[in-house]
């Protein structure tokens, strides 16, 4: 057996896995991320402990071939240096490999938290055989990733798929962190769902939801999921907004792209059931491509909403260290 | 010397060309398209006459290689059938290919316009050596392309680069041939200039333009363009929500494409100037990976916003009549 380590630097979780070459999932650590409250060298200190027990935890089992780690926000893939990170508040040029691999004393792979997702759906979820396909990721922000012909398309300078910044509602919008406003990742992340939530308490429209405020987004997002499900009407309305705009990003996509499949995964992809019958039926009035190429044109959930960073950043140590 | 026929089936203009392989135009003709007033098969008789007598024209001075079309609206590129065309009213489930071909007794090469242009601007234009590019096409509607290795992506179904029907203003915006609301072909095509122009006039806001509003839209732009540049404020202001709706719009394909050339043509490119300045500023606030990318991005005038059709479908006439 050989094994790699995946790590998903989010912006609420730190989360690290052992992961077999057959794409399977030995252990998951996950642990809070505290960004706003610790300095990034304590960040990565914590994160570096995790990833070298993990490593001990399985050196007796098999090989470890490589580790593999997918951080939000801009990258420069060449340098290893994040420029700037919307999720991680503060994080502005933070030489992450180099820091890394400093404390391990070992090379890592590090990568967009988007592309890393979309190389682990492409792997082992709902991307697996499909060489073209576009995959949203609804964390504590936006991310994406386009992968054509199997590759995930990084565009001119490693910076393509920042599909939670397609303007949606450009006037009135909320502000967004990148500079704009109304940007996707303002209606359909977990940050959309605390904001909605918490405009719905202050309103006075959503009693029921005040006690959820307590929390990061993913939290948030989780247990106001939780309460719709159980049937509480404010709950199901913030999740239709989310997918009205997910509808709207997606007309935009298909429209421009064509692409034969759509995945919707990260962890407010557990809405699923709540958001598609709004997701599709904006999709349906809005994209005449859609409308044209029927069945031709899937949106699917992702089979891995919360572990495709894991394993794709897993998947990426292992094609960087073949042999 | 060898020679190609380029015809541009456009909204308000048909145009047909012939050009050398050296990628010179030896003439040009242009006809009122008057789709709202004759029936499609008058428009393709009117047309097939004119390929004829252009042909006629030249073939006492070089080889005729071929006749290419571009054609606005959905095709299906196998069977040559116009499915449908937001900017010719009526043309639904026309046979374009079979009708030409019969009348004409020689092989026609068919694609969407915004192909077309697309590889008319990339054989002689603003696109000349650059392998990833994206065109937009203001026109009487707004076609797109997207090329990536010097080829257009056309997508699953051929249907890709549908960018003037970006939703831009899905809420409030005015209602879109496509099904949608607030596209950007609402707000940055000559049809758009047209509505524009109306609502400023109806609204008493620009009794200067109230002359403007008889014609075709691509009349009307243009008119609106000479009044803009010899200094009228209502005429200036719509060219600055056209460079707003362009910013607003490009800022999405650069956050989610990366590329590293976005070329803007049609007739309403005429007005470049005028739209720019706004189209920047939109561009530099609302997009951090245009911000981030700096000079690496360049979004820049299409070489020939009236002709690119023409190159491009002769170019296609070459390509697919080669040998």
């Amino acid at each position: 057996m050989e094994f790699a380590i995946g790590v998903d630097l989010g912006g609420t979780n730190l989360r690290v896995a052992a992961v077999d070459d057959a794409g399977r999932l030995l252990e998951k650590r996950v642990m809070a991320t505290d960004a706003a409250s610790r300095g990034y060298p304590q960040v990565l200190d914590v994160l570096s402990d995790a990833i070298r027990l993990l490593a001990q935890a399985y050196r007796d089992r098999g090989l470890l071939r490589g580790v593999g780690v997918g951080v939000p926000g801009i990258l420069d893939a060449r340098t290893g240096i994040l420029r700037d990170s919307p999720t991680l508040p503060g994080w502005r040029d933070v030489p992450v490999r180099e820091a890394l691999e400093g404390r391990l004393g070992t090379r890592i792979i590090l990568d967009n938290d988007a592309n890393v997702a979309a190389v682990g759906e492409h792997w082992c979820g709902a991307g697996r055989g499909h060489p073209d396909l576009c995959i949203l990721t609804l964390g504590t922000g936006i991310g994406g990733a386009i992968v054509f012909g199997g590759q995930p398309w990084r565009g001119k300078s490693g910076m393509a798929g920042e599909i939670g910044h397609l303007p949606l509602r450009p006037d009135e919008g909320p502000p967004c962190a990148c500079g704009g406003r109304g940007c996707l990742q303002q209606y359909a992340s977990a940050s959309a769902v605390r904001r909605m939530v918490l405009e719905a308490v202050m309103q006075g429209r959503a009693p029921s939801l005040a006690p959820l405020l307590e929390g990061n987004p993913g939290d948030i997002a989780l247990r106001t999921w939780e309460l719709a499900t159980a049937g509480d009407a404010p709950a199901c309305e913030v999740f239709r907004q989310v997918g009205v705009a997910l509808g709207i990003a997606l007309a935009g996509l298909v429209n421009v792209l064509n692409l034969p499949l759509y995945v919707v995964g990260g962890g407010v992809s557990c809405a699923w059931d709540l958001f598609a019958p709004a997701l599709f039926a904006e999709l349906r009035r809005r994209s005449f491509v859609y409308a044209a190429t029927g069945d031709t044109t899937r949106v699917v959930r992702a089979e891995m909403p919360h572990d495709a960073g894991l394993y794709g950043a897993a998947r990426l140590a292992f094609l960087n260290n073949a042999g």
